[in-house]
């Protein structure tokens, strides 16, 4: 396995005695400043996940997970017969619990709380998909304390946390056999160590590929409305010394026109089970212009991101996003006054124009996930 | 011909006693002010153009046009037996003209002048194609005195200011034609009555179409780095009342497979004899993705923008321009530091991709402009 570390730990889960708290880096400051908030509760985390203090499809899983076991905690800590900072929740004992006959009201509050925690951004399954983890977490551990039930909750997003990585460097690994040596590699969005916990889908391949031949370089588009391509892209590419050229989203017909771009690799925000592809605005016209420059394109997700319920990419649902992400850049206005504006936060690739999706268990046709993927 | 007016003058030549000069919207203004500088130096042209005071393939042609004349202001005033701000330069009498002895070296350094000029900016053809029809005045002239030929230089600027609305007009009421009733009509760039005198090649078209029809609908490509579709595009179409959504650059595919855009429209800055069209970076992209949706992709040019001397795209040299222009939004960074950008002013796109010209005598498939516009 690549031994390429990215410097990056984008989301951590932090144990206290009081059970802990979320841990992530403000992407909405990047590249200004490179700052870390503590989030404690469901409400915090709902809105570090609506304004993309957090984003990045895996990235945004894990605070879901992180979420919810935050919410536990603060549910517990409300209705437990004793002051729950009294001593070390780790050590917690019976006294410390919530009474008995609160426990279904424990429980139900705790699910609605989750429910929530999944409406904050629609598009990106692995929310929903890290959130059904921790929902099993609670069906297993109904027969146990309401503080045994946290620290499960707590232990299995660490496990998620921990995963993430892992799987992240087999998405990278398996991704550096198709890149050509010395290529030029475009990306779109970041879908890097800061979508993630701390390596990179996409990214993950560019990281890979570049420990095996450091004369890779990448190309990456700006990302328009909300720049993450210029702002974090480059960023977490800089820092990790990958030779990165940052291009506007417009141009990518320009380069691949002029063969410096020999091979497209993107993240992910939803796959559905005939290989459609959500994933950043703007992807699918890279997709379209990649296939007509006979340049391959291929999508880098952890298998958490295909949705085998969804049959195909019209039923994905694409959050429509505010106006002022358009016409607003760094606070100043980039537009007449009295245009209207629609901005869709992500886009749909056909599955014809995917050359093949990476995930941890391999390279996979868009035709072969249903068959390879079905539980 | 269509009776829609736009309220904008880009570029007009004003008429004094010294002669006159070039009087122009400062579109790196807009949309934040409406202001109008007037040029009165070869020097001041230059910069003008280079700095894109004056930008869009026809403006930058009949800017180019004014640079002449007023260069041949200067050098008269220079080199005139009196002094030439004495009385009334449209009255001049041979004591107010140059030495006989002179006239060679006059001439010869408004050539260069010419020269100088015309190497601002190398994409358009616009702007050779009308420091020719000067160089042709120069030739014209030669036998009469150096004040005549200023003359004819100010007429000349004069009545091509005059025809690209006339020629605007006639592109608009052809290509009015093929815009369905109620049409999403994608443009990129600004090729409007701010990149010409004063109504617009593919803004022509929006405008002959919607005098005709008020239901169809703008949508504006931001076009990155430097936004003239979210700063000029939306401000003059604003103006004049037509619909307008701004998109950024990456969105053409989300609204083509939406079904919002039925028809894309966008200028040209050199069409070569087979077809492939130069125009602002990121048109190819769109004319790829309009290809892949089977939506028709037009160009509006007038046939000045036709260079019959260059067979192929691959021969139109592509302007790079300042890194500034991608990293820096209004002032302020908007990606990391260490990141390296490549800027290409244009891009080409592939006449297959192109389902005609629209021009001042007619629309024309790329494959016809050889043989129909051979002179």
């Amino acid at each position: 396995m690549s031994e390429f570390h990215s410097k990056i730990k984008t989301i951590e889960w932090c144990k206290t005695n009081d059970g802990g708290y979320s841990l992530m880096v403000d992407q909405t400051k990047i590249p200004y400043s490179f700052e870390k908030v503590e989030i404690k509760t469901l409400n915090s985390m709902y809105d570090a996940i609506k304004t993309m203090i957090v984003r990045g499809a895996p990235a945004i899983g894990i605070a879901g997970a992180h979420g919810c076991a935050l919410y536990a905690l603060e549910l517990l800590s409300k209705h437990s017969l004793s002051n729950p900072h009294d001593g070390d929740f780790w050590q917690n004992t019976p006294e410390q619990d919530i009474a008995n006959d609160k426990k279904e009201e424990f429980i139900k509050k705790l699910l609605e709380g989750f429910e929530y925690l999944n409406s904050s951004r629609p598009t990106a399954v692995n929310l929903s998909w890290a959130i059904e983890k921790q929902k099993e977490i609670v069906q297993n551990s109904k027969n146990l304390s309401a503080g045994m039930l946290c620290k499960n909750l707590i232990k299995n997003a660490i496990k998620l946390e921990n995963e993430d990585i892992e799987i992240n460097k087999r998405i990278g690994d398996y991704g550096a056999e198709i890149i050509p040596k010395g290529a030029g590699i475009l990306t779109h969005c970041n879908a890097g160590a800061l979508a993630t916990v701390g390596y990179g889908t996409a990214l993950g391949v560019v990281r890979s590929a570049f420990a095996k031949d450091n004369t890779v370089q990448v190309f990456a588009d700006e990302t328009r409305p909300r720049g993450q391509g210029a702002k974090i892209t480059t960023f977490e590419l800089v820092q990790d010394g990958i030779p990165v050229t940052l291009i506007t989203d417009g141009m990518c017909s320009y380069f691949m026109r002029n063969k410096m771009i020999d091979v497209v690799v993107v993240g992910a925000d939803r796959i559905a089970a005939n290989g459609d592809t959500a994933n950043k605005i703007g992807t699918s016209t890279v997709a379209i212009a990649a296939k007509y420059y006979n340049i391959p394109f291929y999508i880098a997700a952890p298998k958490s991101t295909i949705d085998l319920s969804i049959q195909s990419g019209n039923d994905i649902v694409i959050e429509l996003r505010d106006e002022e992400e358009v016409t607003m850049v760094n606070g100043k206005r980039i537009c007449a006054e009295g245009v209207k504006i629609i901005n869709p936060s992500f886009d749909v690739t056909d599955n014809t124009l995917i050359a093949g999706i990476i995930t941890e268990d391999g390279i996979f046709k868009p035709s072969e996930l249903s068959s390879k993927l079905k539980k």
